[in-house]
């Protein structure tokens, strides 16, 4: 049974789902609620994300929900299935510095880029202005957190040397908070090891599609 | 070599590496740094954490940092070695229900736990007095999480069923918001299955221990 996702094709939870999915050759469907007030239903509630959320998987009657444990289940289940593409290694030192960057990306990437994206996407959609006071301060959040990335990606292509699914969770929100007009945060000539690093990860033919859908 | 943990034995980060220790059977030490300025020196960042946090885990020279990543190494390299215990099952599905729990926890439980404490033990500790306002906005926030948490432990003893790495991740932050007054929001008699899991979690012997050394 194909792989099922409860998910808006185009949120940033889904998108890392599905970017996983795709890396690692699994066919998918995805399911999209009719409304967002559909997930916060007490029949969504009490039978899919007890805290009203998308993404939800349903592999084969096995249900799962929130996104990092979700491309982690995939990993486990699938890595090695379809194609060579490893995200996280066997190794046990390895997986460690995946998971350790996967919590850098939870505890100080997601924050910030969150902040901008909701201004400049969420905000938006709803048919809302940006306020550009929050604007200004995530994109100086940004900056500090990009500085650190500079130093942890020197002499690396990737977090942990080696793609992996650390680096994938970082997709969503730098996607869009480049197409919404920041990308100087992620191109800029002061930080060549984050503009090399996103022009790694960007340029995988999993992502061009994933992106290419999205349009 | 023991294994050495750069942290503070009070921390909140530091009691999740040492409470998975405990269960493990593992024996390290603890190595405090001087104070909380000397985690900022550009050589701590450097070398430690670049983004100056506590824990850090060294073992046998393999240096790791962020407290659920290091977690979750020491039950991927040494579960089974010297005890029986199980944090995560090594079946696929049982161990995505074990990170889906740990991303509950992140995702919702963790930002109004550490709300509270912020205010009831961190500013209490640095001379200042707590804000009435932020605690009871975050007193109302727990009572939200909790009652999803009464009905996710409806019928189970603990998250996921069996006692896990996700249930353990809970022990700090909700052992000092009890030891700072809030334990009425644990010990509610609306919620039940929130009071028995919080009973059979804090009565095994490890957090015993942990609470005892704690004093
Ligand atoms: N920690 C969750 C977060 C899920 C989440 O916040 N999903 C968003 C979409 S990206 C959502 O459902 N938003 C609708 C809402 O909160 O009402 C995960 O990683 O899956
Ligand atoms: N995501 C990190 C958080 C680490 C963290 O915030 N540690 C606290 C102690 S619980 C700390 O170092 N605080 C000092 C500071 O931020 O200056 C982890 O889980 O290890």
């Amino acid at each position: 049974m194909t792989i099922q996702i409860i998910g808006f094709a185009k949120s940033t939870c889904t998108l890392k789902v599905i970017a996983t999915l795709k890396e690692l050759g699994i066919p998918y469907e995805i399911t999209p609620p009719a409304t967002f007030a559909d997930i916060k239903t007490p029949e969504y509630l009490a039978t899919k994300h007890p805290f009203g959320k998308i993404p939800v998987l349903i592999d084969d009657g096995f249900q799962l929900y929130e996104s990092r444990a979700i491309t982690r289940y995939l990993v486990n289940k699938y890595q090695g299935t379809k194609n060579s593409t490893v995200l996280i290694p066997s190794d046990v030192q390895k997986a460690a510095l995946v998971e350790q960057f996967i919590s850098v990306e939870i505890s100080y990437y997601n924050g910030p880029v969150t902040k901008l994206v909701a201004q400049e996407v969420f905000t938006k959609f709803r048919g809302g202005s940006p306020d550009p006071e929050i604007v200004k301060e995530a994109r100086e959040e940004i900056n500090k957190v990009l500085d650190v990335y500079e130093k942890l990606l020197e002499g690396k292509d990737y977090l942990t040397g080696e793609f992996s699914l650390a680096d994938l969770h970082h997709y969503p929100y730098t996607y869009y908070s480049i197409t919404s007009g920041h990308g100087d945060l992620w191109n800029d000539s002061k930080r060549p090891n984050v503009a090399r690093w996103w022009k790694n990860i960007s340029e995988r033919e999993s992502w061009k599609e994933v992106v290419a859908e999205l349009k």
